[in-house]
């Protein structure tokens, strides 16, 4: 076949021309000739900064305030090693290579599970990287619809909704819901994620926030509001920063005394909780009592994405209205195998969960009988309160440039000021050794973060 | 090792006591007790509907309303084959099972290029399923890094930034202005996406919207604003539901002269346009001119992700107080080296932009010959007006049923009521018989649309 050459460096221009303004462009001349002319006007015509000058100014004003305050954020690029799990590595501080991950949501070694590896791997080869669509448009497929079945089954509810995340799966529903239903009052726990506050943002829905887990303040709360006005209490099943559980039975009561339903997000409850996997509610024999259930696959399944579980219409109408499921590309077909393998395995065996609760028990343990400060969790979550940036940030340098063991520093806004802490997890896959030697190193870092910091 | 069998149902409850709620429900009695107790309460106190009864009504009558418009969506669930590719597979539908997709955004097959595949292997063997964390907590790869650099590299940029997807890169960065620039006026075209109308309305900053593409009317409202205010102009380089394409010169020319910024979605741009696949602004010879370019994955790099690229403060920025970039679990790392290498394949190659435009251009020349009402498009989207939900969805069903050939009906809320289309996409990976055989089909069912619907 022969092929003009000169055709081959832009030949779709000639089929399908660029719009008017963009053909200016083949002309070199007009472009720069214009260029000097407005360089001139702008110029003439400029008493002030020019809005990116503006912008890039209060940019690195942001960032000068958030180092000042011990809040910028340094990211740790690590080098990840199914073999070598829970460590990895990095190659960014010096004198240290092989680290020991202790704040990983890959709370029972899913991520690398041989046969999450293995359905990730055979829906690659078969069906590519990315599903090449939304939903609406050839971005369903089996795979989408397996998951969904799963997630239903799991939590004994007629229908699930997969989000690109357990983020949007909380931020779109809750955002949804005044769509249906413009007069319901949701009910919010002070403590809930970021995405669960920022969906209720977005539905501009009346909210009342009531005090962390207190059914006193709930029903206060619920008291105050007519019996019959359509209510939704907002709640996590574990609280991501404290590991509180939410005490689903009280909830539940006060759901059926004052007319409310309840949204329940499950992110950090699934996988770990429950006798096939299916969360605190499960745990509590109390899923059916949940309306609408919201929870991933990102923490425990050791993969990516977020759903919704509740009754078919309801899920079917959010399915309809929400546009962060409608306009986005669906997620990866093999990413859906793999997370339905984990989900799949988690459902009957109890390995992994027994594993991870014998190393929260041995760390727990080993924390208190230091006199460390570790706060009140009922969960695999457990974090040690430090209450200051600059030393949450000391005392991680030196477990990880010491001890080679990273723990993320908690600040700002994930947390309050003041309320800086470490979030120590263990997996699954820690050894005993692993978290005694994390204790050990955390009591001696503790007690002198200046001296462990420098070395 | 000797095991407590009892101990392996719920041995962590031992270890971590759920909260106190919960332990009633270990309690079968008391549960049980309670629950009538509530029951007798609550039906006693019900003189309206409980809220679940009134929530279920609701997306009843919201679907159902959809039904009657024609506007509610089933999914086709497909069965994807690489091997097969650009067809695929499905059970849904009578007498059919091999389809040829002419919907999706996987423009150049690049979901399944040898490369795309080998890479997204390698890391899935090697790094497992998720990342495990969001970025800040352990889910930051050296893939994360590499990726950020390719793209800021790509577009020119000093920085880059991941997000889950193209739709929250948009709504996050655009939702996070407002934090580093109150004072912002953002101009915004009428067509916009709707992640980027979910943006501005996050951000809460002061908006003025103009006609589609018209750089009079974006003239005259930036005429209209003080030259000293801080403005930016946030627009698509191609508008995914009618492929138009931005007049780029034009409107960098009036950034100057009207002291604004440029903020471009070049999600259906990258890959397809420019030399090296950097969008239409490197086509243009415009990527210098603009602040802010969003881009994606989840086209023609056939995999899934977001990303913005810009000046480094402002990136830098962003990244810091972007909730939904903060708060989320990171990408998994096999994905991102599967789009790396995509990125990396379309700098250096034009095979697939030639025979994607090849394939264009036949399309555009055969629906014109045939008469048939294909919109005003500058790009390989190309759109056939229609005009009416239940005709579209018609068409679409006798494509599918008579021939095998899938278009998926675009109806509101992607497109006005009145404007309902096929936004018909062929690929790199069509043949040239493909293109023709598809335009020779369209022709037959849209002259007789209801006859084609009962084959």
């Amino acid at each position: 076949m022969a092929h003009d050459q000169r055709r081959v460096v832009r030949p779709y221009l000639q089929a399908t021309p660029i719009a008017p303004g963009c053909e200016t462009t083949l002309n070199k001349k007009a472009r720069m000739s214009f260029s000097r002319d407005e360089a001139t006007f702008a110029s003439a015509h400029k008493p002030h900064d020019s809005t990116d000058e503006v912008m890039a100014r209060a940019a690195r004003g942001l960032i000068e305030r958030l180092r000042a305050e011990g809040a910028y954020r340094d990211f740790l690029p690590l080098h990840r090693d199914n073999e070598a799990y829970p460590y990895a590595f990095t190659h960014e501080i010096e004198g240290v290579h092989r680290i020991n991950v202790f704040c990983s949501n890959d709370y029972l070694g899913m991520s690398r599970h041989p046969l999450v590896l293995e359905a990730a791997e055979q829906t690659l080869s078969k069906c590519g990287l990315g599903s090449g669509g939304s939903r609406n448009i050839s971005g369903t497929t089996v795979y989408h619809a397996a998951l969904e079945e799963e997630m239903a089954r799991l939590h004994g509810k007629e229908a699930a909704l997969l989000f690109s995340t357990g983020y949007v799966a909380n931020e779109e529903t809750l955002g949804a819901l005044a769509k249906l239903m413009p007069e319901l009052i949701l009910l919010s726990d002070e403590k809930n994620h970021r995405s669960i506050i920022e969906g209720i943002r977005k539905s501009k829905l009346r909210k009342v926030i009531f005090e962390h887990n207190s059914i006193e303040d709930m029903e206060r709360k619920l008291q105050a509001l007519p019996y019959a006005a359509p209510k939704m209490i907002v709640i996590e099943s574990i609280y991501s920063m404290d590991g509180h559980v939410a005490p689903l039975a009280d909830i539940v009561r006060l759901k059926h005394r004052y007319n409310a339903m309840i949204y329940l997000d499950e992110i950090h409850g699934v996988g770990v909780f429950g006798e096939s996997g299916a969360g605190v509610a499960e745990d509590c024999r109390m899923a059916g009592e949940i309306d609408i259930i919201q929870g991933g696959f990102g923490k425990a399944y050791g993969g990516t994405g977020g759903y919704i579980a509740g009754r078919a219409e309801l899920i079917d109408a959010i399915r309809l209205v929400a546009p962060g499921f409608i306009f986005t590309t669906s997620l990866p077909p093999m990413l859906l195998a793999g997370n339905l393998a984990a989900v799949r395995h988690l459902r009957q065996s109890n390995t992994e969960r027994t594993n991870l609760f014998r190393n929260v028990a041995l760390l727990k343990q080993g924390l208190l009988q230091r006199g460390l400060p570790v706060m009140d969790s009922q969960s695999h979550i457990v974090p040690v309160l430090i209450g200051d940036a600059f030393k949450c940030k000391m005392i991680c340098n030196g477990l990880l440039g010491k001890y080679g063991m990273y723990v993320q520093p908690i600040n700002f806004p994930s947390v309050n000021k003041g309320q800086e802490r470490l979030r120590v997890i263990v997996s699954s896959e820690h050894s005993p050794d692993d978290v005694r030697a994390f204790v050990d190193a955390l009591a001696d870092v503790m007690s002198n973060p200046t001296h462990a910091c420098a070395s």
